[in-house]
């Protein structure tokens, strides 16, 4: 009765548990929701009343002048006609996949990548194809053979704090990542929803901007620096690009909300926004510290890590390969959840031995109780292991 | 490089021609906007703070609820949790597309239908079947017979003021044809965007009000009676289709953005609603009349058509087959701007020998100059066919 794609479209493991995360006294590190009280006021007076009629498949553009400006501060050499302002970044999902993947058509992810995406590219029928991170990024050297082996149709990489790692590429492998892209002409999906969410200098120029022919789609969001609920997103988009990009948006809602596009406009050009930035580094920055100065303290014998230098989530490597799903189970029962690592990752893995701690929600006293609980939960698992 | 489906990406027409319609001076009957003016302005004072965040992705649960109620008075017997919130109306035929479309999966649509849901479901590869469409409907006959030859996923039908034709299914059709697709358990999507456009008493029941036990997708709309610039529509479907089609809503676009669905909820509470129904109704009613006054007076021995009892066009059939892309670059040339018929058939057709006229947009001036220019056009183009 249904096409051959529903049977590969798979509910979010991360909606299950968020869905249990509701009941009351749990302390929750699972999902990635940024913080509600740390969200600005927009202002809705005074809205144009043309806003109530359609507007234009590519976005307001008041909004992509707006956005057009930001990535050519980053250095992407880009005009507004390169905008296109999508119904929240997760839309760039939907279109990339609909633009690059046959069933069977074969994709570069990261490992592990974010679960939106390869939920999307599954749906679809991608023959995905890992790239292992590590905390300086992907290794360009394997990309260039994976690329080689498999011809890809595109390759989708989140460089800067990527979800679920935290993990930013260092500048050595961002040119070097670049220059691969640029030999095989081979097109870059760059996903940035974090990289205001900065707490360390570090490098942080995109990957798109460093090419010279590769063809790209650069995603951007407001989720993370703005409001979640307005679902305003962006993606820019090699000139070439963009004629089947804004078809296929029109296709899937003919526009974006208009009121939202316009607020947020107005907004970003108040210093209001500016303030509202260092405001909430300064924010998760504190509640980043406290989550490592807990794990430091509970968990050095059982897991490693990096202190991540942007975004909202911590990637704890544990000392021994377990079935983190089987931990979780352990530690909601004391009413403490964190996200498993395995469906991070394209090919199914049996233990990932990683698990995904969001340090954006919770207080510091719900970390300290937390942490602590997650650690029993490993310390016996480690010593039923060996049993 | 692409995808497949990109070979089956089709720009919209009616986009082509909107942008030559932006021209200084030029009267168009193109468009199928409701009239600016005419719209409600929503109260966006005292939003609720926690809109800002991430919301459900079936959508907010006081307008799932307002949604639940509405279509229960028009005899569907649904609940709450059968209602999904869509980025607007056009949202589920993506969804849908996804849902039952592999290439080549084949699909029954009226001919003439909705240009945008065309365009979606070729570009998922559908093999279209058509039926054509009267003003009283399809031939339930038809339906039946060509339902048990093709073996269809779905059938995709807008029974109430349909675009392009405002043709209304008679209270006969609308019992038959619920009929055959119980008889047959064919899934229904039901698309209704214009029902509230009522401007004459007839039968408005949806078809599936009057299903047993076929699937169904109900899609509604507030573009037309409120205003599309918010991008809110929504989906109500049987219980068995509703986990599927989340998990595509969310994998699409996470959920619709919520400030606009707690605004059209709360307005939708206020006797506001019901009074501005009621006042849209008689201006789009003036604006009808309007229009086919003129094509009375102009048009009797050209074409002929019905006067439509709701919807924002008239369906005007020539009484001779021309390609009226040919009387279109005639009229443009004269300033006026109409659709041409040929688009809104899923089989290319080489000479539709109709127009679509919207009249909700231009004034009587314009109608009145529009339609004389329209009259030259087609007896210009008919003393050459003789000729």
């Amino acid at each position: 009765m249904f096409s051959e794609r529903i049977e590969r479209l798979s509910g979010s493991l991360i909606r299950e548990i968020l869905s249990l995360t509701q009941r009351p006294g749990m302390i929750s590190f699972a999902g990635g929701l940024p913080a509600s009280h740390m969200m600005p006021c927009f202002d809705f007076t005074q809205l144009p009343a043309e806003l109530r009629q359609y507007g234009p498949s590519e976005g307001e553009p008041i909004l992509r002048e707006k956005i057009a400006e930001h990535v050519r501060q980053l250095g992407i050499q880009a005009t507004a006609e390169q905008v296109l302002v999508l119904s929240g970044s997760q839309q760039a999902l939907d279109l990339v996949a609909k633009l690059f993947i046959d069933p069977g058509t074969p994709m570069l992810v990261e490992a592990p990548t974010y679960l939106a995406a390869l939920q999307n590219f599954k749906l679809f029928g991608a023959d995905l194809h890992e790239l292992p991170l590590s905390a300086a990024g992907i290794d360009p050297e394997q990309l260039r053979q994976t690329a080689q082996r498999t011809r890809p149709a595109c390759c989708y990489l989140i460089p800067t704090f990527q979800n679920p790692s935290g993990y930013c590429y260092s500048p050595e492998t961002r040119a070097a990542v670049s220059q691969v892209l640029d030999d095989l002409m081979l097109p870059l999906i760059e996903d940035e929803p974090y990289r205001e969410l900065a707490y360390d200098a570090v490098e942080r120029r995109p990957l798109c901007a460093g090419l010279k022919q590769a063809p790209f789609i650069y995603c951007g969001s407001f989720s993370k620096t703005a409001t979640p609920g307005l679902r305003v997103g962006y993606l820019v988009a090699s000139p070439k690009l963009m004629p089947y990009l804004i078809k296929l948006k029109q296709a899937a809602d003919l526009h974006t909300n208009r009121v939202g596009q316009y607020v947020l406009a107005k907004w970003l050009d108040t210093p209001d926004y500016h303030a509202h930035i260092a405001t909430i580094r300064q924010y998760y920055r504190q509640q980043r510290d406290t989550m490592i100065d807990a794990l430091n303290r509970h968990c050095q014998e059982l897991a490693e890590w990096e202190t991540p230098p942007g975004g909202l989530f911590i990637w704890a490597r544990l000392r021994k390969p377990l079935d983190t799903r089987e931990i979780l189970k352990t530690t909601m029962a004391r009413n403490v959840a964190f996200m498993p690592g395995e469906p991070f990752f394209a090919t199914p893995v049996d233990t990932a031995g990683c698990i995904r701690l969001n340090f954006s929600h919770a207080s510091a006293d719900a970390v300290e109780q937390g942490i602590a609980i997650i650690k029993d939960a490993l310390q016996d698992a480690f010593v039923n292991l060996k049993s």
